[in-house]
Order: C-alpha cells, then sequence, then structure tokens
C-alpha cells in the first residue's frame, strides 16, 4: 500500500517520522513517499532537510493520505493552492491521517465538516478555528470517522498508526509492531493522558 | 550547544528523530547538524532521504553526538574509515548518545570498554558480540556512565533523551518538554518493559 506524506516547511519532526517509523515495519507491506507542493528540500526548526517529490506527481489513487502538523501550520491554513491540494488528494485516498495541528489544514478544506476530529490539546484552542462545523473531542488520543483518522499532539501519532494498523491487520499485528520499537503504546483511543479541560 | 547527528545508509528513523524533536524543543538551546561520511542524501529503507554535511565538516568541538541504529550498522561496524571517525569525534564530543543498536558502533570503537552501556533488547545478542568488554546492562531502558550515554531500542531513544535534558536541565524541564509533545515518558532509566530475559 502506497503512503503519501505531507510535508511543508517547519512541520514538526515527531509528526512526520513517529507514523513512518510504524509503517516501515510492516516489512514493505506500505511504500512510504514523501510530497509538497514545491517538491525539492523541505526544512523544519529541527535542521532536518527531507527530500520531497512534487505534489503534482503523486498518484491517482492513494492509499494513505498522511498531513502532519508543526509551527507551519499556522502559515499553511492561509495557502490556498495547498488547501486545495489537500482537498482534491484527500478525495482519491482510502484513508487520510492527521497527527497534532495537521488536522487544522484538513478541517480548512471542510471535509471533515460534521465528522469527529481530535487535535493537539495544547493548541486546541487555534485549531478549532479552522474549522467551526467540526466535532471536536477534548478527550481522545485519536479519533476515527470513516476514512479520518485524527490524532492529538506529536506522539499520539504514534498511537494512532498503531491503531490504524490495529483496525486493518488485528490488534495482535500492532502490539508486534509496537514491541519492535520498544514503545509502550496508548492502545485507548478515547482516554488521552493530556486532554484538555 | 551544538548536536551532530550522524547518519549512513538504512539508519532507524525513529532512532534519529525521535531525540532530535526532544532536542529541538528547547528554543534554540540545541542546534541539530547532520553528518554523514559522504555527506548528501542519506536514505533509508522507510524512503527517508535526509541532506546532511561531510562528518569531515564537523567542529572542533561537539556538544553531543548522536548515533542511531538501525539495519545499517550491521553493515558499518565494519567500516573502518567510520569506526576511526567515530572514536575521534566522541573523542572531542563532551557527550556521546547511542540509541538501539547504534552502541554496536561505539562499542566497536573500544571507547566503551569497562563501561557500562544497553541496547536493544531485540538484537542484543549481535550487539554484545562488537564490544566483549563492555559492561552490557540487560535491564536498562537506558545507561548513563560518563560521558556516555546508551538507550535500548527504538522508542527508548526518546526516554533517554528526556533522561539527559533532565540530568541537565532538572526533570522538571524534561517533564515540560515530555508534556509539550505528548508523550508518556519512562523516566525510571533502570526499568525497562521491554527487558531482555
Amino acid at each position: 500500500m502506497e503512503i503519501a506524506v505531507l510535508l511543508f516547511e517547519d512541520f514538526e519532526t515527531l509528526d512526520v517520522f513517529g507514523p513512518v517509523e510504524i509503517f516501515g515495519r510492516l516489512d514493505g507491506l506500505y511504500t512510504l513517499r514523501f510530497f509538497s507542493l514545491p517538491g525539492g528540500a523541505i526544512r523544519n526548526k529541527d535542521g532536518v532537510a527531507i527530500l520531497t517529490e512534487e505534489l503534482s506527481a503523486i498518484p491517482d489513487r492513494v492509499d494513505i493520505f498522511l498531513i502532519p502538523g508543526g509551527l507551519g501550520t499556522r502559515k499553511e491554513v492561509n495557502n490556498e493552492p495547498l488547501i486545495d491540494k489537500i482537498r482534491a488528494i484527500s478525495g482519491i485516498s482510502a484513508y487520510v491521517l492527521t497527527v497534532c495541528t495537521g488536522s487544522a489544514l484538513l478541517a480548512k478544506t471542510g471535509l471533515l465538516d460534521g465528522k469527529g476530529a481530535t487535535t493537539n490539546k495544547r493548541a486546541f484552542d487555534w485549531v478549532i478555528t479552522n474549522g467551526p462545523n467540526v466535532l471536536w473531542n477534548k478527550k481522545a488520543r485519536w479519533v476515527v470517522d470513516g476514512k479520518f483518522y485524527t490524532s492529538s499532539g506529536v506522539s499520539a501519532g504514534m498511537d494512532m498508526a498503531l491503531g490504524f494498523l490495529g483496525d486493518r491487520h488485528g490488534v495482535d499485528v500492532a502490539r508486534k509492531v509496537a514491541v519492535g520499537i520498544e514503545y509502550n503504546w496508548t492502545e485507548d483511543k478515547d482516554n488521552d493522558t493530556f486532554q484538555a479541560s
């Protein structure tokens, strides 16, 4: 299965590479490709420079579209060409996964309207302004609504990715991946230790 | 403080980017630079291609030298020019941190001889062949011996990075970073859920 990861300047490092680590653990079952609007090297505040393909090179059908968060989302929610692309790619994706404030980008497309979703509990008040008609959940570690998976902040993306594997391949496969990376998985998506008050 | 991160083909994604996320959280206190023996784009099995500088461009003094693990270590333990560089850079580094099988590379230099260290519990038997005189610890999540920090597998690198911040800046700073990334930190370095039998 093909995973398309969206990158933009000042993406959050772990939002991307936590799920990438987890999907990469299934011995080639998932193929990961990295995309950005301009293509080329995309950088963030941690000194990471990762090579990407142009979003226009994305395949006609994507199995999983992964949208990270990070400081860059504050700017990108107002980047109409990017939001238009996110809307179009989400339409051709079997599943759309967002981590942290990545849900603000997806909310901005309107595709989450009337659907349950969550986001970083420490950026909650800002994120929800980007999707007033989304059913925002303050307590969940991650939320599944149809093909949309949205997670809480940063590390929660790993819990969600494992949850996604559990939903597709059974919980034992997900647990095996968690053990393989020696990660203490929060299996209960409905209870976030870091929930907003 | 300057952190030099070592990369090589088929590094483990989260070994690198878990600690990078954590050090990047201290608002510019740590500056991260990525190095490899040849320089240029370094790739791994997850489709990640990261831009690096040549190891020869490393500064005269490094505050933290971070060595990840991954499948690539099986090849790199026999890469003498790389092991020589790791020995030299470790000598000019105030602290040397390894994640997962990265400890095999450091052990190969001889610098861990007579010192306590740990590694991935699922690759334990292989790693210890690279350092027969190292005092390998089967129970620890991570081990501190002087300037050397060595962690267990993959996710344990995040716990160790938080532990390092705790040792330098106090546990409250480390806890604040953990909450910021909504990560359930395993604070006790001596007890690994995934310990080898």
